[in-house]
C-alpha cells in the first residue's frame, strides 16, 4: 500500500490558533537566522569567515581525546540505561571536587545536579524560581535572558549596560530593581561581550543582595536569587580574574546558583553536559523539574565527564591549549581592530578578557547609507565576507553599532585574511560621503 | 586557602519559600522511591526481583552493536559541537524514511523534531500546546500526565479505565470531556499496563477529534490536539497489532503529536535520542520551546542513530532478538500468574500485548491486614523479594490491587525463581485467615 501523504500539512503561522499563547510568542533566535543567511552563501561557494555561532568547529577545536576515549569506554561497558534523574554520582562527586579544588567551594552533593548541557541548568533555574507574573533582572546585552522571561511570563527589569563598564552593570544600576525582583541575572565571562564583572562591582551587587534578603526574611517575602551563568570561567585571559559571588560574599551562597558545564571549557557543545550548583533548597526542584522535562545528559557522557575532570593532569594541559588557542583569535582580532582605529576608521572595541568573544563597534550608523545594526550586518557579510551578530539579538534594542564576534569556529589565518576585507569595507563606506 | 565549607547549607522543605509554586507542588516520582527502597535492600546482600524500573538492565539488554560502534565513529569523526535546533538533518531524514517504511506514514520534513529523549519531545508538546488554565484529558493509570499538568498549571479530566478493557480509554468515556479540552494524551502500548488500544476503539476517538475540531473551526476556537505517545510500539506480542491515530482517520493527521525515540525499542533509555512527529505548525514551535529548553539529543548519538535507523536488516534483526527476549520475561510471568489463578489464588492479570509491562492484580486489600496497595507492595517486597510498582504512582488513587511488573531489567530465570516465593507469600495471607 501506498504510504500515506502527510507532506502538504500545514506550515506555521503568527495567527495560528493551534498551538498556545506563550509558544505563538517565541522569538526564534536571530543568531540562528543569521547563520542560515551565511550557510547560504557558503553553500553557492563563497568563502566567509563566521564569527556568528558561539559553537566551536571540531577541526579547530576537537574535544580532548582522553574524554571521547572516556566514552567510547562507558558506552562499551553498558552505560547505556538511565542515568539518575540527578545526574550520575560519580559525576556529582567529581563537579564537587572540580569547586573545591579549582573555586575553594565545597558544596554538599545535594547541591550538584547534572542535565543535559547548561542552558537547561539556565531553564530550569527559571522554571523552579519564577511564578508567572514575578520579575527578573538582566541586563543587557545578554544571553537570551529575554526569551526565557518571555517563557515564564514573568516581567522583564531591564538594565542597559555600557561599554565604558564592560557591558558589566553596577550596584547602582540594579539597586532600583532588585527590591520587586525574584530573580537577578548575571553571567561572567559575559555572551554576547566576552567581558568579565570586576571583584568589587560583584562584591557589591551580593551584599546588596543578602541585604535585601535579610529584609525580606524579616517580612515572610521571598527571596531574591542570584542567578550566575559562569559557563566561561575557566576561559580568560590577561589579567582578568574569574569571581564567584559565594567566594566574595560567602552569605549569599543560600541564593546563589551556578550554570556551568563541560560545553564551552572543552569544546564539547554538543556532547550535553552540563551542572548545576547552588543550594539543595533550589538544586532539589531543578532535579524534580528537570527530570520531568527530561533534559538529562547521555549517561556514557556522564560516567566519561566525571573520570575526565578527576584527572587534573589531563584538564589542565587541554585547558591551557584551549585557552592558547581562544587567545589567538581573539588578539588577532585585537590587534586588527586596534590598527584600524589608530588608523582613524571609527571601530572601538574591548580587549579579549574572556569567553569565546569580543566586543567590536562599527560607528557606522549614519554613514554612507547605513541605517542600523542589521545594515552594518549586510554590508560586513556581502563587502567583507564576514559573518557578525548585532548586539540586538541579546535583547539590546538600541542601534549602537556594537556586534559580538565569536571565535571558535574559525582560524587565526581566516581572521587575518579577514581584517583587510573589513578594513576596506569600512574606507568604501567613508569615501561614499553620506 | 581551605576551601568554603557550604557543606550545612540548609536543605529543601515542603514550606520552602525558595523556589516558585509549579517547582514547590511538585511530586517526586513514586516509582523512583520504591526503586530507591529496593537499592537499599540490595546493597544489605538480599536478592530482588526488581519489576520497578521501566528502564534495562544493560547486561540483559545491551544496545546495538553497530548503534555503538556508530556512536563512537561519530565522536572519532568530530561530530561533537551544536547540533541544530530541530536536530541533524540526516537523522530527520532517516525518521522520515522510518516512519515511511514501518507506519506508512510520509511526514514532512518540517514535521520533525529530535530532542534529548522522548521525555522532552511530552514535555515539549504540553508546553506548546497548553496555556495556564486549560484542560488536558488523560486516562488513567497512565505515566506522568498528572505531573505534566501540574507543571502547565492545566485542569486535569481523568477518565479512569478498568482491566476489562485493557485498561484503555472509549470514546464514550472520553467524550463528555473532549469539548472544553485542549489536549487529549493517549498512549500505547500502554505505560503501565503493558495493553494495547484496539483499532476500532481508537479510529473512533480519531473520529470524535476530527468531529470536534470541525465544530471548532467553524466558531473559531482552538483545536483540541491529540498527543500520541508510542515509545513501545515496535514492542508487540501475539495477536496485538499496533495502529497510529493517522493511519486509521487521516484527517486527525493536522491535530496529532507522535512521541517516539530509540529509548525502549532499542533499549538505549540512557543514549537520549527522541524524536516528535506531527503537524509543522506544532513541530515548529516545539523545536523553538526545546531549544530554549536545551533539551537537544547529544550530536554523534544523532548522527549514530540516523545511520543505524536506515540499516533495515540491522534494526530488524535486533528487533527481532529485543521482542523474543521482552516476551520471554512476559510470558514466564504470564505462565505463573496463570498457575497460581488456576490454584485459586487472588491473582488477575492481562496476558502480554506490548511495551516491557505486565499489568498483574494481587486481590489482597482486605486480606491478612492488607489495607492498601502500598501495604500489598511492601508485603511482596518483603515475603518474596519481589520489588513491583502499584498503579498509584501512575495517577490512580483508588487501591485496586493493580500493579506494573517492568521486566527491562531482569532475567527469566529471576522471574522463575521469584514466582514461587509469591506463591508462598499469597498462600501465607490467606492462611492468616484475616
Amino acid at each position: 500500500m501506498a504510504p500515506l501523504d502527510l507532506t502538504s500539512l500545514p506550515r506555521p503561522s503568527k495567527d495560528d490558533a493551534t498551538v498556545g499563547t506563550m509558544a505563538r510568542g517565541i522569538v526564534g533566535s536571530e543568531i540562528l537566522r543569521i547563520a542560515a543567511e551565511i550557510r547560504e552563501r557558503i553553500a553557492k561557494g563563497q568563502k566567509v569567515c563566521n564569527l556568528t555561532v558561539g559553537d566551536f568547529n571540531p577541526r579547530e577545536f576537537p574535544i580532548p581525546d582522553p574524554l571521547r576515549e572516556h566514552i567510547t569506554a562507558a558506552l562499551q561497558a553498558g552505560e547505556t540505561n538511565y542515568p539518575p534523574a540527578d545526574g550520575v554520582l560519580e559525576l556529582r562527586q567529581a563537579v564537587q571536587r572540580f569547586y573545591e579544588r579549582s573555586l575553594g567551594l565545597k558544596y554538599p552533593l545535594e547541591g550538584i545536579v547534572i542535565a543535559g548541557g547548561a542552558r537547561p541548568i539556565i531553564y530550569g533555574t527559571y522554571r523552579s524560581v519564577l511564578d508567572a507574573g514575578e520579575t527578573v533582572v538582566y541586563p543587557v546585552p545578554s544571553w537570551n535572558n529575554n526569551h526565557y522571561a518571555h517563557m515564564m511570563d514573568a516581567k522583564s527589569a531591564v538594565v542597559v549596560t555600557d561599554a565604558a563598564r564592560g557591558f558589566m552593570p553596577t550596584v547602582e544600576q540594579l539597586a532600583p530593581h532588585l527590591g520587586a525582583a525574584r530573580l537577578l541575572c548575571l553571567c561572567s565571562p559575559l555572551n554576547p561581550t566576552g567581558t568579565m564583572i570586576e571583584p568589587d562591582a560583584l562584591g557589591a551587587i551580593c551584599e546588596r543582595v543578602v541585604a535585601e534578603n535579610r529584609e525580606r526574611e524579616k517580612q515572610g517575602r521571598k527571596p531574591l536569587i542570584l542567578m550566575y551563568d559562569q559557563i566561561y570561567w575557566v576561559l580568560s585571559f590577561g589579567a582578568a580574574r574569574h569571581v564567584t559571588p559565594v567566594s566574595l560574599v560567602p552569605e549569599v551562597a543560600p541564593y546563589t546558583v551556578f550554570v556551568d558545564g563541560i560545553s564551552k571549557a572543552f569544546a564539547a557543545t554538543g556532547v550535553r553536559v552540563g551542572w548545576g550548583v547552588g543550594p539543595p533548597t533550589i538544586i532539589a526542584r531543578m532535579r524534580d523539574v528537570l527530570g520531568h522535562v527530561g533534559a538529562w545528559a547521555p549517561k556514557a557522557e556522564q560516567v566519561a565527564v566525571a573520570r575526565y575532570l578527576d584527572d587534573t593532569a589531563a584538564t589542565e594541559t587541554f585547558l591551557e591549549g584551549m585557552r592558547k588557542s581562544v587567545e589567538a583569535r581573539l588578539e588577532a582580532l585585537h590587534k586588527g581592530f586596534t590598527r584600524m582605529r589608530e588608523a582613524g576608521l571609527p571601530v572601538q572595541h574591548i580587549a579579549p578578557q574572556g569567553a569565546i568573544y569580543l566586543s567590536v563597534r562599527f560607528d557606522l550608523v549614519g554613514k554612507g547609507g547605513l541605517r542600523s545594526n542589521n545594515d552594518i550586518r549586510k554590508l560586513l557579510l556581502e563587502k567583507a565576507n564576514l559573518g557578525v551578530v548585532p548586539f540586538q539579538a541579546f535583547g539590546l534594542d538600541a542601534d549602537t553599532g556594537w556586534f559580538r564576534l565569536s571565535v571558535g569556529a574559525t582560524s587565526v589565518k581566516e581572521i587575518e585574511e579577514a581584517l583587510p576585507r573589513v578594513e576596506a569595507a569600512l574606507r568604501e563606506v567613508l569615501s561614499s560621503g553620506a
